[in-house]
């Protein structure tokens, strides 16, 4: 008998019929013994309704109010999946996130879980009963409803599998596991059947859409194994967990792109101490979200910073900085809003060299130029022109040959 | 500076738009230096949607699951009338049933209050804050969210005012105050300035529809006097409060009817003790509501036993007395759905005979037949045939002169 936590987001209870779905599959793994936790999203489309209604109201709304607000989202379909069940015969109690209670820092919008008590949904659980819970939000100390920001369900199930110790914990999403790149892109592309916390953290981070990081970090911190699968068919998924040693891992395990990059370059900046932290801090301070940093010195004690933006920032950023480049007596500041951004991500990585070679190669046999380079221990990433994403997609996929499931060897 | 309790029901905050209004009219009275505590509905719509969506999954949900459901149309308000307020730059904040907390007992549907902490809120207001609070809505003492029912958001209104020990609270509707008879029916009806308690119970429990009992009974046991205002006009509505005896009372405060009632009589029936008891305990056992009751003593040792329901009520009661009827060896049972009731209510009847008489005179010379009686110390009921219901109102207002505001003598 093995404690579940499962978690499905807004599409997967977007109607009352996909609830019913959802409740038969609860119901069917209910019945086989397993003691069932259920972590449900707002249905599709009703958190943009009420911050519709939020927004009609005010251009800058208070964050509390709209976590109190878009709350009630996720409270509704609680109360509609264990309906759902009760119509099955399941016995099944519902639980906003102040009744488990999830409690949090106060940070509304994105507030982080502090401390789960299992207790009461133990106490559920051990009398037989289906616990349904709300998804993405909880509690702070003065008792005032928060959020957790985007990806906040996933959160919201991992949390809970990590305070009950579940046995496991299922996020079931509109795709059937994670790909070795965009199905969309590449043809073959292959489900993958395991990947480290790790992989799963830089392939959300560099674009893989299945998760959210924060999630991911959670599940890593708490060592919390979790299988991505679909709502809306069978299938096995991708196992995230820790690293199995005993396995012989792939080099690669997938390639994830990103096609909203922007680049900024701030050309002849006389190259002293600081002048990266001169720039960049004002548009951190802006709360833009810095990606890739790059540094050439150049000639004549002058060098030009380069970094990596979601395009939509760029005309905040470049106005930002007008008056910096003048206060720094450098050249000027550009901007280039097409640019994609590719990774390819692998903890195989870390024992074999050559990976930046072969990607170079298969790049440079294209015709495709690279623009930026980062790297870090399992990640490889490169800006090119956003014209060539497809293409290079594809190039790398081959030239790594992940349409090829790696044995052990 | 005083502190003021505001209810607004469903209409008043049924859009974007009227919530800003009504946020207007909070300001207003902020800025004159009061304390206010604004206690709302669901948006109107909303609840009938909600239960629209449980009824779509399940012909008969569990009620605690409904209570979690419906609860967030009021938690929507809160945010909304928090924000239109912030946008006006008043500082305010929202409190969900359990943030409050409003204790209450665990019949979700029509949970009663126990407690209140007041705490939380007087700090708020003390800081200079607009309070908010979710009406209709508790917390039982498992956690669980109960509603109070039909009427709720002016229980909780009339609760927090108790609690609060408030100066003064208001409830806005869509009518400007309680009047003399139904507008509609009665040209020059009279807006009523004063009512204690008692009239407002009788007046409510006969048909009035500006506020439900319950909350007139919470009101009366804390003595918490209320006013009954229109949130879409300016007036001084109807101040209900605890009676004031230095003040000369008109006889009668005012005419209410009830258009839906319906008449059951069991024939023939052996007189032998406690056959009220199994007629009427199959009936209240179904949770249908008996009204009026009258027993005829006949000839031979026979009697009739008449009693009042809601026509809606008819058909269910009728198949349930047949076999009643069959085992008391009764004649038979009859039903008839076309009966309206009138009262005249007012404290001045205790004092004052001859009300009776001048009621049954002036529906007898508008030739209109009595069916049943029943009084109560400031109440007389009759039922008449429906048709007659709008002249039976007219004639009435008319021989107690209910237009002439009655002035101190």
């Amino acid at each position: 008998m093995a404690l579940i936590v499962e978690k499905y987001g807004g599409t997967s209870v977007g109607s009352v019929e996909r609830i019913r779905k959802i409740a038969r599959r609860v119901q069917a793994s209910w019945q086989e013994g397993n003691r069932m936790v259920v972590v449900v999203s707002a249905m599709s489309g009703e958190t943009n309704r009420l911050l519709g209604l939020a927004g009609e109201i005010s251009p800058r709304p208070s964050a509390r109010e709209v976590d109190t607000l878009v709350s009630t989202g996720e409270q509704v379909t609680i109360a509609l999946m264990s309906l759902a069940l009760h119509e099955l015969g399941v016995p099944a109690r519902s639980y906003a996130g102040f009744q488990v209670p999830i409690k949090t820092d106060s940070i509304h919008g994105k507030a982080r879980i502090e401390d789960i008590s299992g207790e009461r949904v133990m106490a559920d659980l051990e009398a037989g009963k289906v616990v349904v819970i709300a998804g993405f939000q909880g509690i702070d100390s003065e008792n005032a409803i928060t959020t957790l920001g985007r990806g906040g369900t996933d959160t919201t199930a991992v949390a809970m599998a990590a305070a009950l110790k579940a046995d496991e914990c299922r996020i079931f999403t509109d795709v059937d596991g994670v790909y070795t790149a965009d199905p969309r892109i590449v043809e073959n592309a292959r489900r993958i059947d395991y990947l480290t916390f790790e992989e799963m953290l830089e392939l959300s981070g560099a674009g893989a859409r299945v998760m959210q990081i924060r999630a991911v970090e959670f599940a890593s911190k708490y060592d919390v194994a979790f299988r991505v699968l679909s709502s809306f068919e069978d299938g096995v998924g991708t196992l995230i967990s820790c690293e199995d040693s005993s396995m012989e891992r792939p080099l690669i395990s997938g390639i994830t792109s990103v096609d909203n990059e922007a680049k900024v370059t701030i050309r002849g900046v006389p190259d002293r101490p600081g002048i990266a932290y001169s720039i960049l801090n004002p548009v951190s301070e802006a709360h833009i979200n810095v990606d890739m940093i790059v540094q050439n010195v150049g000639t004549d004690s002058l060098t030009d910073l380069t970094f990596t933006i979601n395009q939509d920032d760029l005309e905040r950023t470049l106005a930002l900085l007008e008056p910096v480049v003048r206060e720094l007596d450098a050249e000027t500041v550009v901007g280039d809003s097409s640019l994609a951004k590719i990774s390819v991500v692998g903890v195989g990585m870390r024992s074999h060299a050559g990976i930046a070679t072969t990607m170079f190669r298969a790049l440079s046999e294209k015709g495709i130029n690279i623009q930026i380079i980062s790297t870090s221990e399992i990640k490889i990433s490169v800006t090119i022109d956003r014209e060539y994403l497809e293409l290079a997609v594809r190039a790398l996929h081959n030239a790594f040959e992940l349409h090829v499931a790696a044995g052990i060897e």
